[in-house]
């Protein structure tokens, strides 16, 4: 959960019918919701700043927690709902189940942080295929190194799938001390809000592949030869990847900052920017082949991370010496905090909102 | 999640529409995603016994995970599905946040655990009340000394609150060296394996409240002159209480299993049973004031905790000193494992089932 003007879990950008303009905008919501469990939070911390220093509770990618003598710990959750997250005629069970872990997995990279434990909690009407789903629960489990340890199972009119990751921030990847304290990547992880003037935004892959997989999924596939262009799109709505070892690379790298495309590119490169309060002259938004422009500027479900870093040619090294996939340049962030220019005209992003 | 044979989170013996009895059985289904979820867990524990020793996953109250170097840590999730677990005619978004969040904190009362942190994952319908759900959680909360770090929100056409929280055992509450490395109260906290041939059952509160309070919210209102008896029964079923102070206690006083009543009495007795391969002779189930004899034994969604001991005497003047109500002593273990009898009868019970 975050704050209003940050987007986050959840805000899959669904490319569904998207819900009525009326009632309560998510981000109120969350922010009126926000401000009650801080005021309950009383009960356990009854003196000093709420969260308590070294800790982020709702506002980034997850939740950072430092319990007494321990190392901190990354809580994320995020939700599929069948018919707003995932079109149930165009994904398998299987798929569903995958795409619930990644997303929440892809929230724990967006911080730097390594998956451990995963908690899946799921609402299903009869007839759906729960083996299915939970193979793909456990498929996308052993690809992110992450256990599922338990969970909870309903009986539900509509199929909600709900999964909760605990990770760590491996002290391995933490740039030291040598780097200052204030170093956004520092011991709470990756957060949004560290970014600084004259830092280069970078992106870990091409965009748009999963807005166009959805396209094409709905509007049948492509005439003959283009199967392999169908299959990766396809895939890349269906079965999205969470770049963990890109986010655990970074915040060794000394990257600054970090969010996950979850709303849209420009949608959530605005929320890191609100969050560290500067300004990005963006240009050369890579798409992925066969995705229009606006879907690569606007397309959500994406996963691939945005990243800010004072160095992008050592983190290009890096990336190349572990066998990344090279990372996009796509930017530089200015110190002008409203300035929000693409190609040197200013750009206005909405992002996906729910609304109740 | 849990062991076919162990109900669990999630089946607060939802006593609304019974679903139908086509389609695979829950316990069938979780036995299924266990041996799944275990296989998958091989690309993180590649040797040795799955889960590592120290730890519990899938098959009881909660899951227990051990990072190495770090303390335990305890995780559960549950799920409050609208016209499921809660008559949204009968409930207010405030009571189904506050039921929501003690539903999951009980599974952690179950354990002698102390829940840290929660997360929020929720999907709505249009109109929902989000304040007052979220007013509700915070109360709850606030009330267990947990905190509300995360969460995600989704547009729904289902009202779907999922809790997950974290939480740990406090090394003050472990019975010590002296009562043996294999006391069920010991580093993985308060299993449901441990009771022993000769310990007594007892129940921390009198039973069938929550039953009898939605069979009053649904009949009307009795006489003038109930108006009390009403409103606590109501209340047991709105509102629960997770007995986290209660199962701490009891894993102080060196108790060796405990589950907590969310299928109905006899039921969770018997998963009790089943898990530590024990018989018992039950006697004198207390039921609440209203309640039914068939309430107490077999109404569901109560959360008072079910505990063995080896000695009663000791652990009920440690209740007095701390203040606690007394608990109810129910009966004894035998060491025939598939003994199950009530007032020298045999009983049969099964419980509530999801079907999907």
């Amino acid at each position: 959960m975050h704050r209003p003007n940050s987007g986050d879990q959840g805000l899959h950008a669904a490319p569904l019918d998207p819900v009525t303009d009326r009632g309560v905008d998510e981000f109120e919501a969350i922010d009126g919701l926000r401000a009650r469990f801080e005021r309950a939070a009383r009960a356990r911390v009854p003196n000093g700043p709420i969260p308590p220093p070294g800790e982020l509770w709702i506002g980034d990618d997850a939740a950072v927690v430092a319990p007494t003598g321990q190392a901190p710990l990354v809580l994320a959750t995020d939700l599929v709902v069948g018919g707003v997250h995932v079109d149930l005629e165009l994904c398998s069970p299987s798929d569903i189940g995958y795409k619930a872990m990644m997303v929440t997995v892809s929230d724990l990279a967006a911080m730097g942080a390594r998956p451990d434990y995963a908690l899946l909690s799921m609402a299903a009407p009869a007839g759906t295929d729960l083996d299915a789903l939970g193979q793909g629960v456990a498929e996308a489990a052993a690809v992110c190194g992450c256990v599922v340890v338990g969970g909870d199972l309903s009986a539900g009119a509509v199929l909600v799938v709900s999964m909760a990751v605990a990770g760590s921030l491996d002290p391995a990847d933490h740039p030291g001390a040598d780097l200052g304290a204030d170093a956004g990547s520092g011991g709470t992880g990756l957060t949004r809000s560290g970014a600084r003037p004259g830092d280069a935004l970078v992106v870990t892959g091409p965009l748009g592949a999963s807005a166009a997989g959805l396209r094409l999924l709905r509007h049948g596939r492509p005439g003959q030869g283009d199967d392999g262009r169908f299959d990766a799109l396809s895939q890349a709505y269906r079965r999205p990847t969470a770049r963990v070892a890109e986010g655990r690379l970074a915040r060794r790298c000394g990257a600054t900052a970090a969010v996950d495309v979850s709303d849209g590119l420009l949608a959530d490169v605005g929320h890191l920017l609100d969050a560290s309060g500067v300004g990005a002259a963006l240009f050369d938004i890579p798409a992925a082949a066969g995705a229009t422009t606006e879907e690569a500027q606007g397309g959500g479900e994406e996963y691939e991370l945005v990243i800010a870093t004072p160095d992008p040619e050592g983190m290009a090294a890096a990336f190349r010496g572990e066998g990344l996939r090279p990372f996009h340049i796509i930017g530089r962030c200015t110190d002008r905090p409203g300035e929000r220019l693409l190609d040197g005209r200013p750009i206005e992003t909405t992002g996906w909102r729910h609304r109740f």
